[in-house]
């Protein structure tokens, strides 16, 4: 609230409609260390009295302010930008107040009556005094003299001119009368993030996949990051690493019976050997683990580990902490249900549990554990399953300790929901991307999330497939649907992801017909994969990642726009660096059987072209140069070669 | 904030984006006694299981709440209603709660096989049986035995079907598990306002000019008041009624010299006979005053005056208070100016005086001592220049007090000020109509002030014409000019008010070429008027006030719509009351020389019309009656005869 119940009846100015702020200060807004922060609010007072207005930013726990004077908009609206200092938490807020010094100058350079002007210097010689005091030192004794100089006997014409110094105006801004000021409050906070947290390219692979067709190791997937790197992924992400539960274990294929040596869902968390802190033995040791993560980081690849709180019925907090599991009245625990669905490998926390704190802690020691062997990205299974609160409370500790700290949210789930976990503090968030096809769909769903206020919070991340959805586009779409998606994903998101190898290797048959689950899936069972496979899409994935690492236009969302088009099944769109610097237009044929041409109609503002003039467009894809002009231009893209261009624009040099 | 950080880990349930709610709940939304309050909010939990929802609402100083069931609209959004009771302040709030009975039935109508029906037939039990058991009496008694029943020894399907027996559920619904429950807080405020603060036809004269050429008494006034009821008025609204200060005081047309018998302007406030609590003799005695609020009342008439929070050189205060003024270096009070305008006869308040809380309660003290003489109604002048909390502070001390009082801001400023001074308590607020004539700006200006969320707390009153600003449409535009921004004035705002007899005399010469001050302004003389005149607007004026009382349409101003039409010199929209039982369509010519015609293309859901039909549409301006077809009608309005339609649309009777 701009200001209490007790204040000072004499501050007559106000603070209102500040942006940027989420739920008006409720949770803060995010963003990654080195950004530029601009502030905006209303701020006014009654009458005619000008105001001065300074954004305040500090680290939290600092004790005093930075300040940043702010500048006005016009009808009361009010700018000031500052940097995000290293990652971690700063606050920001703006403080006005009436100001009685530029009040005076502003009715001083009006007045045109020698006995006007009179009085006002020695109104002016009043304020000036004052300020001296304030001021103390050089500036205090120069202030004084003006003062004096103001009250002097010299021409009105001359002590006016004097009054109207610039350098007054200079010295004098260092020491206004703030008794009076309006601090807005509370102060507004910023989560900062590694800059990872605004571009970032992700690989999932399920590591006992990376030896096929015997069970792969770490050290398997040490040998496999030579080829992560190479595709140009910065996120090597694994599903659940632990012990895999015995009881009720899935067969291939979700099979309610597992055979002998089926290896089971890594979903099924904990056994005998341990829990969410253990490794499942065959994956290989701790010090395996450890020397994965090292060697990955060498490589500019972080591991980031799918933190999924659940339990098999063998995990060992079944028996250790039965307080912690809801009980059927025969008194057995009580599975997972989504009737008719039953899932009897795996038991669900109770989070009404009386020993609800007790739970928390032990869930947050998880992440700590993992975060002591040096994990620094989680993703976070089904986070909507459990209470809100908790989240924010177990983000939050954890950030306070580890500012560098990523989490990526899985919330395939109700908008409300999703949005509510991103603004409590999910680094990112899983998006509607994958159920996102046409041009109509993409358009508008991407529209939301670069443009909507919710972009202070919700940061998207965008995943062409997953281990749980294969889109009926990708399972009837061939090659072209998958090199489609993949550059939309990889340029509509400055954070994105894929499945792999199913994804550049074009899996694409479903369980059954109509289902989105993979036949043969690697949930249940270790598949055996030819990597250098002819038709793989190695080779197109590492040029897509390798355009997204030199061009700065699409590390960010923030700059995406939309053009029109002619044809329903050609999306065109551009992202640009905030100063022109670097501009990236891509056109996307969606129909992944036919060749497609048309018209796209640009808005020339948005690439920094004036209208009518020629310039160069790269294809990045190809290598192709073309020439266009102006704001329409033609295009034709064959999906049996390459349906998309991802054209580099340079406005400046026709 | 939804929830405050000792909360209850097992509390669930989330509260987000309420409405109706200003600024977070800082400020109150207004309505009137006995309106419908929809509110809506996103209530949700983590997970599955069912949320209930309530509304809950109460008169301020209430104990308890009074509770109403929400409805799910989808997507996690909830809905409730409630009416708001007589004049004052109400509270309302949300509080929703994860209900296991409800989760409990929505899975039990799901399960299949008898295993799973029989498991939770025996969860339900349990469920029951606490329910009984915070039932207690009759209800109490019937859970039991529902409970009893669910765990007994009869077939599953027989248990299933009593299970999920209607009656249960309904004797159940009557006592949930609320302890985990969520309530949104702060609690949010209604301001109720009496029917007047919503729908009100203002019209305002000096009362010095009510016998003109002699100067004009408050017995005079009294005698008016027939004329003012012919004309449908039902709140006749005063300039300042005290005695005028002679120092300086300005002659005809503001000359800054008077001549002795020249009345000076109302708004120099104070002289020798007192201040703002005294009335001007030459007006009349108290006694007088106190009868004109009387006689007015018993013919549904208000008296509103106008309070001006400024003094004359010879008011009492500036004497007795020398500290609540500011001093200029010689000594002498500092007299309004903007440089290069000096205004010598009007002293402001110096509201950074220290002596700020002895002057707020001084100047609240003149609004208690009128409300002790009768008055209900208070026009503020230039509220913008005097503090916004103290306005906050003395609105909301008044209305506590008498909460059928009603506060029209004159803040003819910029935008955020106008709407601040709303959100801080002013009951109505002028607009910028008097400045909006075409279609365009019309259109966009009403489209803001009737659909976007300020409507909340800003209720517009829309002038034509006021004491001070004769418009340039209105000097050029003649008769056609006056009934055209009388019958936009009247139908497009619900409250409005003209400045008369200027108005409906067609007073239209300024000062000098490019000025919106009357030649002659009542201001600074007494003007001799002949109501009789054969050109006076006041038959035009009495029937669009009596249509504006016969049709609710027109007594709200959330549901105006415009309509397209074809031709920029003609506007159409149309009111109508929630239920399409009462239907206003208004055509206006805005061209007040020439005949024009057009196509509209109405929006027949605004008006209830099936497309294709054929409907009456009756002119009450003219009495004369078309029949429509469909969305496309021709209109055709001669400027000379009638610039305008009023048309009563009946859908339902071809």
């Amino acid at each position: 609230m701009a200001r209490s119940a007790g204040a000072d009846g004499r501050q007559r100015a106000v603070i209102e409609s500040v942006a940027p702020i989420v739920d008006r200060g409720r949770f803060p807004i995010k963003r990654c260390a080195g950004d530029i922060i601009t502030v905006e609010a209303d701020a006014f007072a009654d009458g005619h009295d000008q105001l001065r207005c300074v954004l305040l930013h500090r680290r939290r726990g600092d004790r005093t302010w930075n300040e940043v004077e702010m500048a006005p908009l016009g009808n009361d609206r009010w700018r000031g930008h500052f940097t995000a200092p290293e990652v971690g938490v700063c606050e920001y807020t703006i403080a006005t107040w009436v100001d009685h010094y530029l009040s005076w100058r502003h009715d001083l350079q009006r007045w045109s009556a020698p006995e006007d002007i009179a009085v006002a210097l020695a109104v002016g010689a009043q304020i000036i005094a004052a300020a001296a005091a304030r001021a103390k030192g050089v500036d205090g004794k120069r202030l004084g003299a003006w003062a004096k100089e103001l009250a002097g006997a010299a021409p009105v014409d001359v002590r006016r001119e004097r009054a109207l110094d610039a350098e007054l105006d200079e010295i004098i801004a260092r020491y206004p009368d703030r008794s009076l000021e309006i601090i807005y409050q509370p102060a507004l906070a910023v989560t900062v993030d590694p800059p990872r947290a605004r571009f970032s390219a992700w690989y999932e692979m399920f590591p006992r996949a990376s030896a096929g067709p015997r069970h792969g190791t770490f050290r398997d997937c040490e040998a496999r990051l030579a080829y992560v790197a190479e595709l140009g992924f910065d996120v090597l992400y694994f599903p659940p690493i632990h012990p895999i539960g015995v009881t009720r274990r899935k067969g291939p294929n979700n099979a309610t019976t597992s055979r002998p040596g089926d290896p089971g869902s890594p979903w099924a968390i904990g056994a005998k050997e341990g829990g969410h802190k253990a490794i499942a033995p065959e994956l290989g040791t701790t010090e395996d683990f450890r020397r994965l993560v090292r060697t990955a980081r060498s490589r500019g690849i972080e591991i980031a580990l799918d933190i999924a709180f659940q339990c098999s019925p063998d995990h060992p907090y079944v028996s250790e902490h039965p307080e912690w599991f809801r009980h059927r009245p025969d008194g057995s625990v009580q599975y997972a249900e989504n009737p008719p669905k039953k899932y009897q490998d795996i038991y669900p926390f109770n989070f009404e549990t009386p020993a609800w704190r007790e739970l928390w802690e032990e869930l947050k020691s998880i992440f700590d554990h993992w975060i002591g062997e040096g994990v620094r990205i989680f993703r976070v299974d089904n986070p909507h399953t459990k209470p809100f609160a908790m989240w924010e409370w177990m983000i939050g500790e954890i950030k306070n300790a580890h500012p560098d700290v990523i989490f990526l949210s899985e919330a395939f789930t109700r908008p409300r929901i999703m949005h509510r976990l991103a603004k409590l503090g999910f680094t990112q968030s899983y998006t509607y991307f994958t159920w996102r096809n046409t041009k109509a769909e993409l358009t508008e769903y991407f529209t939301e999330l670069s443009r909507s206020w919710s972009r202070e919070y919700f940061r998207p991340n965008a995943w062409p497939n997953t281990p749980d959805i294969l889109h009926a586009y990708l399972q009837g779409g061939g090659r072209p649907a998958f090199m489609a998606r993949l550059t939309l994903a990889a340029t509509l998101a400055a954070n994105y992801g894929i499945y792999g190898p199913t994804f550049e290797l074009m899996e694409h048959e479903p369980r059954e017909a109509g289902s989105e689950e993979y036949l043969n899936s690697e949930k249940y069972e270790i598949r055996n994969w030819n990597l250098d496979r002819a038709d793989s899409l190695r080779d197109f994935i590492a040029r897509v990642n390798r355009i997204r690492r030199a061009n700065p236009a699409l590390h960010a969302d923030w700059r995406l726009a939309f053009h029109r088009t002619d044809n329903d099944q050609i999306i065109c769109y551009s992202k640009s660096t905030p100063d022109l610097s670097n501009v990236i237009l891509v056109v996307v044929n969606l129909d992944p059987v036919y060749r497609q041409s048309g018209w796209v109609d640009l808005t020339l503002e948005e690439l920094g072209v004036a209208a009518g003039h020629a310039y160069p467009a790269h294809d990045l894809l190809t290598d192709s140069r073309f020439t266009w002009h102006g704001s329409r231009n033609y295009v034709e893209l064959d999906p049996q070669r390459v349906p998309a261009h991802i054209l580099h624009i340079t406005p400046g040099h026709p």
